[in-house]
């Protein structure tokens, strides 16, 4: 892939009351995220509530984008799962349908695991995936997981695997370890994660973004995540979110910008935020993005 | 269900070299287990590397058992997924064929989540199962899923749920914890993990145990879950197995026992251990069972 990454949004899940999938909200949200400059949508992720959407569902959601007409090659499918049979048949059913990439995150459930361990479940789902691996981004978010993946564990996979994995998702929030994986697989396809990080890696050979905050700021992140411009508003606000659960507090502000209450709702363990919350961060956003436009 | 749970062994899972299940020596593992007086075996705990084994694999798994001729109603079923869509599949299917009870852990991907959104989660799952939904023990592990289950949303799933919400599996190890939820709750099928706390627990009303050490230890572990007697050298040396990863070092019990090392292999992201520590585990074992039979 010669092109550079470029800006996905962590395309946040909509549900209704009865805790169905809301398509046609996604689908809309989505088509507005690439008019407005994203390279492709991310399904699935830790925003899209990837770890609560099933297997079952996945297909559901990923044949009726397709039906819809958003292309393949713009759809990257995370899987977040334990049982590398469970995440190579995720992975393989998305890359079969063309997803561009897979953003797969390490098992997380049991914890203290070594880079060894870590190394040979990646090499398990790979072989499990056969000719159909491809286009693989792993991913790092160990605030969530608390598995983080080391620089050298990333090494040992690119070297092993050269024509699977061609990226890394950076969600730690840890500038020097940023720096230090830009540093030695600079080559790759690097995503940070962190909006606050973000036009900084770019400057630094970063290709872009998977990013929460594209779903309601897809210009503003874009400009980071393509140009590596900074930008202070982005930067602050997301401190304001980081107040918050961070997926439903991204929800929040797509109900806000669509004025399409379907965005409040979450799927269980998460839970809504509370009126208070929500007007809070819509201060918080007016103060940053409405004031200097008036 | 008038009969006490007693001792449930949390059964390994063996592997081949490949990553195969080795089923005919789970089964073999199984038998010797209850014919030493386990009441059941539970399937895909966390030392039976639940999280690792998929759903096709658990299905697989089952009817081997089943055809086998273990009595269904000798099989506890571990569900440790996060979706609830997968968690009601995969519950469901082991209900259908006649599994006695299910263990169900919480969703562990997210962090910080509230009894609310717990309590959804599990509601969620129980709504996906329908009529089929029954004898659920839930799962608090939260040394191993960060997810702590509090007494009060143990007392509400109850309360909503008494056709349903049988029983709690407690392997926090935390003796207050324990002691409160047996105060709070012990009409319910309450199971202590830790086999520290077992005896301790078991004479406050404890209904048994699905323990990873009845796979080597299973008449002494009984007289605990079923009698409540002390043991010492259980003591120490569950103290010893938690210097290693628990599961491998399970295993690495097993095979001396067996002399099969098939149980020495691990599925990823675990790893086994190394010879020294086997050394040592089994240096540990002899001074505290061998000696005084000798």
């Amino acid at each position: 892939m010669s092109r550079r990454f470029g800006l996905s949004v962590a395309l946040a899940t909509a549900v209704e009351d009865g805790g169905k999938i809301a398509l046609e909200a996604m689908i809309v949200q989505a088509r507005r995220c690439l008019d407005a400059g994203c390279s492709s949508v991310t399904l699935f992720g830790t925003t899209g509530e990837g770890c609560s959407v099933g297997t079952q569902e996945r297909e559901r959601v990923l044949a009726a984008f397709l039906e819809a007409g958003i292309a393949a090659d713009q759809i990257v499918v995370g899987v977040l799962v334990d049982a590398a049979e469970d995440a190579a048949a995720q992975a393989g059913h998305a890359l079969e349908r063309g997803a561009c990439n897979i953003l797969l995150a390490p098992p997380s459930y049991f914890k203290n695991v070594t880079d060894e361990g870590l190394f040979k479940w990646f090499s398990a789902v790979f072989t499990l995936l056969g000719t159909r691996a491809r286009d693989i981004i792993v991913y790092n978010i160990p605030s969530v997981t608390m598995v983080p993946l080391s620089v050298s564990l990333i090494g040992r996979l690119r070297s092993t695997f050269p024509e699977i994995v061609v990226g890394v998702k950076d969600s730690s929030g840890d500038w020097p370890y940023t720096e230090s994986l830009l540093g030695a697989h600079g080559d790759l396809i690097i995503l940070i994660g962190d909006e606050r990080h973000l036009a900084r890696g770019v400057r630094l050979g970063g290709q872009g973004a998977i990013s929460g905050v594209a779903n309601f700021l897809p210009l503003e992140v874009r400009a980071m995540a393509e140009e590596g411009h900074d930008d202070g508003r982005i930067e602050d606000f997301v401190g304001e979110l980081l107040n918050y659960p961070v997926t439903p507090a991204v929800k929040v502000m797509i109900a806000r910008m669509t004025g399409d209450d379907v965005w409040l709702a979450v799927r269980p363990p998460l839970v809504p935020i509370s009126g208070e919350g929500c007007e809070k961060l819509a201060a918080a956003f007016d103060a940053l993005f409405r004031a200097k436009a008036a």
